[in-house]
């Protein structure tokens, strides 16, 4: 992408002010537009050292209304971020329907400095999977997103450098990494051409800016992101926004089809007196598990699914009784807030990803997009769709990270759910646990039973199982459940 | 408060165990009514090292439901959070209402450290008059507040390092800080004291919880939180709500008082050449200043307050365009989303604090509530009437910390408001602006005329000005806050 870029644009200015004005009240009436249609808008500046990031940003926030833009300046990052997954610092400050947000320096100055900077080694080890993973989220999320790359030559940066060395208030912005950069340059150059390459796609295109005049540049950026924004909010405006409707009944034949959970023993059970005796040794083994996870810095993500009934509360208790609550949190979700709906679908979940060496254990999670809201059409057809995919992409993530990944369905009988309904409907201590929406959700059973069967079919990885509990039996359920924990966590604190 | 504490005091097993099943049963009804009821519950855990905090938050955890509380640790300050006033990383975390937060070492153990251990020096300037101000404007908005103190002599704290280190897996417990901390037990002893004794008060008392024997510590904690969380939810629902309504009508001897605003020569004028000229240099000035600023490591908060159309959008583009975008956030507030509205009141502007070397510009802030709110009724009386004394307390920590706060109010008269509200209506770019909440204040223009003076009696302090911009010449109104800003900004500078 970068060899035949002609690094001696210039635009002369004349025509640069006889064109500036209408762009920049064309940018002013996108960004009006762009609220009103709640279209996120996502900016990414990254360049060669000394290219004229800053200048550009400059120009850009000088058009657009300061209360409608954030400006996201990302040094190196931190001890306290490397203790989560490198995406995790970005997805937190991702803008809120309507908002704009420009990057200064992105994910690409994080992956390329990792690769072939200063920071060998701590690199991510699937840098080009996740940008194209995050990208495609947020586009198919409806955000805009304009990708900067501000290029210069080798011989033009070293001469800013110097320029910028002989004043003593610009000095600083030489660094040893900048210096080591120019040095590198041929090297930076083809990895870079390399990830540009490897993450350009159709809908996620990269704008190369030959940055060695600043006119040029300025015109250039604001000029790339008027059209991608007016283009985008002419979509919006012509194409109809895609139908959400609940699910329709399947057909007999997907009714009738034996699915894996028909195929699940419902009958297994636990005695009492064994129970006891393996919750006491379990819940032992846990707690020594969970300091050795700690010590060895290594996540986990433990996710709680399953029938309203199913014993989903019961079970995480019996699991954090085990555990020093310093060490874990639990995270129940339920309907998204208005500032959740404002975001990419995954977004909530990004901010709740656990710190390296912590447990976060999910009541409900994730999956809430294929099963409720795709059955209730909370979300369109093509929402739900592609879930899949990004669930498994952001669970892959979170396995790159090092982190334990456990999934249950805790599966009861229709039966065993009506027994357990009318149980609490007629304890005065339980009642609370019992909504209309219960019963409601009881009359879909076969549609979930269609949603389910499709999720474990699409979301079973090998980093990322699930394990479905027989859960007709409480007492089955939860030592099961630990036992997996504490297996999964053995397994994986074995391979340290 | 700590020198007649009985440190011998156990409670039997047969006692206990006879106690116990009722306690907790208590407990997990707290916790389900105080959900229902929206009532958020903030337990502080602080002691000494080794008084067996960590096994108070367990027992306390093992018997809530996990899914309705967060433990919350902090361990000592990390260098990214000294970029913010001290309290900052608590008022991230606070609990939403409903919500149960578990502070693992709190406030206390921070002041205190910083005061008698190892962190001398750094410490927060006044500390116990900040955490008066945070557990008073807790328990003012809602919350329960439950501190414990768990409390050891020296000899049994010896004891039990010496305890910690015969075992390889604990060990690691026992740090240089706390073997300081034993040594200098005397001094500790005479500075907690001191500081719990500043910071009780009848809404905000400390427990001290005799920690000796661990069983005596799980009953005291549990009894005490479970009396504290159901004395309130009895008060929620015997007394009644306080009453929001709409800012009376004032009376004819109120309405006929001069206020400081009538006082305002609302004349004044800039002829455009001077404007240009002084604006070009003033912007100049401010991009140095912004600099200076960020060396300096000095926070800056700029406030701006006005009528409808007082003109403070084109104020603060005029700012803006001055400024590096990486060095400012411009932060709009409008009305608070759900998520804000289940915190205290300052919640949402402490998470919007500058960090050091920045500044934030506020388009309206925490002076709603004294304005809009206060008029419109949207909070109760004793709402805005305690939020003076809360603001000045807010901006008092911030000035501690070193930030420049400089307050507008955009003055212009109701003529030149219509004026401009018309000239917006006939214009097709600027109809956007204008909406019919705009026309319904202007209808209730005496009523924020009396809670603007009444704003500006109470809130203008030697450290955070209020500053009147006559506003019904822009150009005027542009340079004189440009022209503030610059001076508070260089004033502040000097005294580095």
């Amino acid at each position: 992408m970068l060899e035949n870029i002609d690094l001696g644009k210039t635009i002369s200015e004349e025509d640069f002010d006889s064109v500036n004005p209408e762009l920049e009240a064309r940018l002013a009436r996108c960004q009006r537009a762009a609220r009103e249609l709640k279209i996120p808008v996502i900016i990414l500046f990254d360049g060669w050292d000394a290219a004229g990031k800053g200048n550009a940003i400059n120009a850009l926030a000088q058009v657009l209304d300061p209360r409608g833009f954030k400006v996201r300046s990302f040094v190196r990052s931190t001890a306290v971020e490397r203790m989560w997954p490198w995406m995790w610092r970005y997805w937190q400050v991702l803008p809120a329907a309507g908002g704009w947000a420009i990057f200064d320096r992105s994910w690409y100055d994080r992956a390329l400095f990792d690769k072939v900077g200063n920071g060998k080694g701590a690199s991510p080890p699937r840098a080009v999977e996740d940008i194209r993973d995050i990208e495609h989220h947020l586009v198919e999320s409806g955000a805009v997103l304009i990708k900067f790359w501000l290029h210069i030559d080798k011989k033009e940066q070293r001469k800013r450098f110097r320029r910028l060395k002989e004043n003593e208030s610009t000095a600083w912005k030489v660094t040893p990494d900048s210096r080591r950069q120019n040095r590198h340059y041929e090297e930076w150059l083809a990895a870079t051409d390399a990830m540009l390459e490897a993450t350009s796609t159709a809908t996620t295109p990269c704008t190369v800016v030959e940055a060695t005049e600043r006119r040029y540049v300025r015109f250039k950026v604001l000029e790339t992101i008027v059209e991608a924004v007016e283009r985008e909010i002419k979509r919006r405006r012509t194409i109809p926004a895609l139908l959400c409707r609940p699910m329709p009944e399947p057909d007999a034949e997907t009714l009738a089809r034996k699915t894996l959970l028909d195929q699940v023993d419902l009958n297994r059970k636990l005695e009492a007196a064994e129970y006891r005796d393996r919750l006491g040794r379990l819940q032992a083994r846990l707690f020594e598990l969970e300091h050795e996870l700690y010590v060895a810095r290594v996540p986990a993500v433990i996710i709680y699914e399953g029938w309203d009934a199913g014993g989903k509360g019961g079970n995480i208790r019996r699991l954090t009784r085990a555990l020093d609550p310093r060490g874990y949190e639990v995270v129940p979700v339920g309907p998204p807030t208005e500032e959740e709906k404002s975001r990419p679908y995954l977004w909530r979940f990004w901010r709740a990803v656990p710190k390296a060496g912590h447990i976060a254990i999910f009541d409900r999670s994730w999956y809430g997009r294929v099963l409720v809201e795709r059955v209730e059409g909370y979300c369109s057809d093509h929402d739900w769709q592609r879930a899949y995919g990004e669930i498994n992409e952001f669970e892959r993530q979170l396995a790159d990270f090092g982190a334990v990944i456990v999934k249950f369905w805790l599966h009861i009988d229709r039966a065993e759910q009506l027994r357990r309904f009318e149980a609490r409907q007629g304890n005065p201590e339980k009642q609370w646990k019992i909504t209309e929406e219960d019963w409601r959700n009881r009359e879909k059973w076969d549609l979930y039973r269609v949603a389910l069967d499709d999720m474990i079919a699409q979301t079973s990885t090998a980093r990322a199982p699930w394990t479905i509990i027989e859960a007709n039996d409480k007492l089955h359920a939860r030592i099961k459940a630990l036992q997996t924990v504490a297996d999964s966590l053995g397994q994986r604190l074995r391979r340290q």
